[in-house]
């Protein structure tokens, strides 16, 4: 397998991203090919102490950054590393292309140059989040501001084959987000996805108040973009609030600094599991080849993880399980 | 002023009612009528040693429960705690009404026995969060589930009115939020919403992501009540979710407890602004009358703060405010 690696895309790119990848070698001894610029890679590679030619580079001589409107990128700057990394793997089950750049540029690069997995209409993304007792698989987290029902039941089956075959849950369970538990609940697009999702899944357990998110209420809940979104970042805002309030507690007087220091080590283990360095990122699904977006502010720890769990993601059948689910003939699939 | 109390509604009544009416007229001498079944209310004072003289009595025969339709509920029990309370209230600004009972069911009896403000299209509700530094108004949270951009243009002008005389704040800030600051972002509600906003409202301040909710970028948060709800049990799940992650640290060795020990009682201080039994409850905003909704799980500490809150709400001018601006004629709430 080959790891193509986007050495232009984050916010610490390249040197962060060329250091991760000179680890992750170094560790699991992957074969990595850098996609960039050639020049500026192989002086980055220079500055670190490596023989310029330690790394194959493709090159790719334009890049896209946050600020470029992601369509109009991919369609006009075909030379950016993230259309190049996206085309390199286009037909090629030996090889998942990581990228720490822009999430709309990757997913439309993804959705032009790798395609689609055939019988699927929207690709989408998910995050897995770290629950009390296990993980949960939210999504869609943005890539689809606007859903059908039929998209929402695409995300479900997407969704439950990616638990199965990555987290090992035998049997994944499917709830909607939704603001009530009822099946009446909701908007229409959400009446709609309930009643599809009832008839067509038989892992769907209904609706789910966001309250439970974190506790293993369904392995995977599904929601449009836009609501994803919303829920993903409230989470973000949430937990950062609450360690600062926490952080604020722990200085408040010598006593409490005290139980600070005996405390320390145990509360950033048990808060770790939310930092994206660990987590690495997440594959973008309903790509036919495999995609992996990591976190725009990797370091090079946050870079290696996220090469390690693309070559997992890849060893793990999910692909070849997800287009034969989606081959078969499935009219809510269908427009 | 006269509170008039739903004795009936909410989880623990009418006893925790009940109790809350006593200590908020022994704490604050309201005079306070009991709305409900007479039989029960006397009763229910005779078993807490009060005379079952001791409060006024408004006799209402009927109860909702939180699995009855609430339009249905409030259309069919006419002789119902809810209705007899909105009613009490309706024309009359000397009287609040305070129910732990059916959200729904409260609102919908507000909206038809109380009445809307004139001017207003939609009723909403909203929710005050401590932020880090500062209080932030989210709504709506769940009244409207389907909105129209001049829905939130009217949540942000109410929440507005709400924070500067209630919260003291000179000129409040309004935020649109959204999966992400750009104009451009979102469903094209969020889109149209955010174009009337600042075409409206001189102190709106653009889109607001949600990891910035508890951060003061703004005073007032708006969304549809969809959306609302998602980021509201998204931050009940996450609190909640972060408490139990840190009482695990807590009890995790002896170590462990005995930081717990020094620093518990500033812990449980530094959260407690999240309990609902500390913040009483909110108001119905578009209501041309006080209804004061208390959380249903509402003990008696809980009921006596909804009184007294609700009372400073009656103090605070709010509701001669909301007429006014709605009054004036503004072809952006026509319809």
């Amino acid at each position: 397998m080959k790891v193509y690696l986007d050495a232009m895309g984050g916010d610490n790119a390249p040197k962060e991203i060329i250091k991760g990848a000179i680890e992750a070698k170094a560790e699991k001894g992957y074969e990595i090919i850098l996609v960039g610029k050639e020049d500026v890679i192989k002086e980055e590679l220079k500055n670190l102490g490596k023989d310029p030619k330690s790394f194959e580079i493709l090159n790719a001589t334009e890049t896209i950054d946050m600020h470029d409107d992601p369509i109009k990128a991919v369609r006009s700057k075909r030379d950016s590393s993230i259309v190049v990394g996206c085309r390199a793997i286009k037909g090629n089950d030996e090889a998942v292309f990581v990228s720490a750049g822009s999430t709309g540029a990757i997913l439309a690069g993804a959705s032009l140059f790798t395609g689609r997995i055939k019988g699927t209409k929207r690709p989408a993304l998910g995050v897995v989040l770290q629950g009390l007792e296990k993980p949960v698989l939210m999504m869609d987290n943005g890539a689809n501001i606007e859903c059908k029902p039929e998209h929402l039941l695409e995300f479900a089956k997407i969704g439950s084959l990616y638990m199965k075959n990555v987290y090992g849950i035998k049997e994944p369970t499917v709830g909607l987000a939704n603001n009530g538990t009822e099946e009446s609940k909701g908007s229409p697009l959400y009446k709609e996805a309930n009643a599809l999702l009832r008839e067509k899944l038989p892992n769907f357990i209904g609706n789910v108040e966001m309250k439970q998110l974190f506790f293993g209420e369904a392995d995977v809940i599904v929601c449009d973009g836009f609501t994803g979104n919303m829920i993903l970042k409230t989470v973000e805002g949430s937990l950062t609030f609450a360690v600062k309030v926490l952080k604020g507690v722990l200085k408040k007087s010598p006593k409490n600094m005290l139980a600070a220091a005996l405390i320390k080590n145990d509360i950033t283990q048990a808060f770790s599991g939310f930092d994206p360095s660990a987590t690495g990122g997440a594959p973008l699904f309903g790509i036919d080849g495999i995609v992996f977006k990591a976190h725009g502010s990797s370091d090079s720890v946050a870079i290696k993880n996220a090469i390690i769990k693309a070559a997992e993601f890849h060893a793990s059948g999910f692909m070849a399980e997800a287009r034969e689910c989606f081959a078969a003939k499935d009219e809510a699939v269908e427009e």
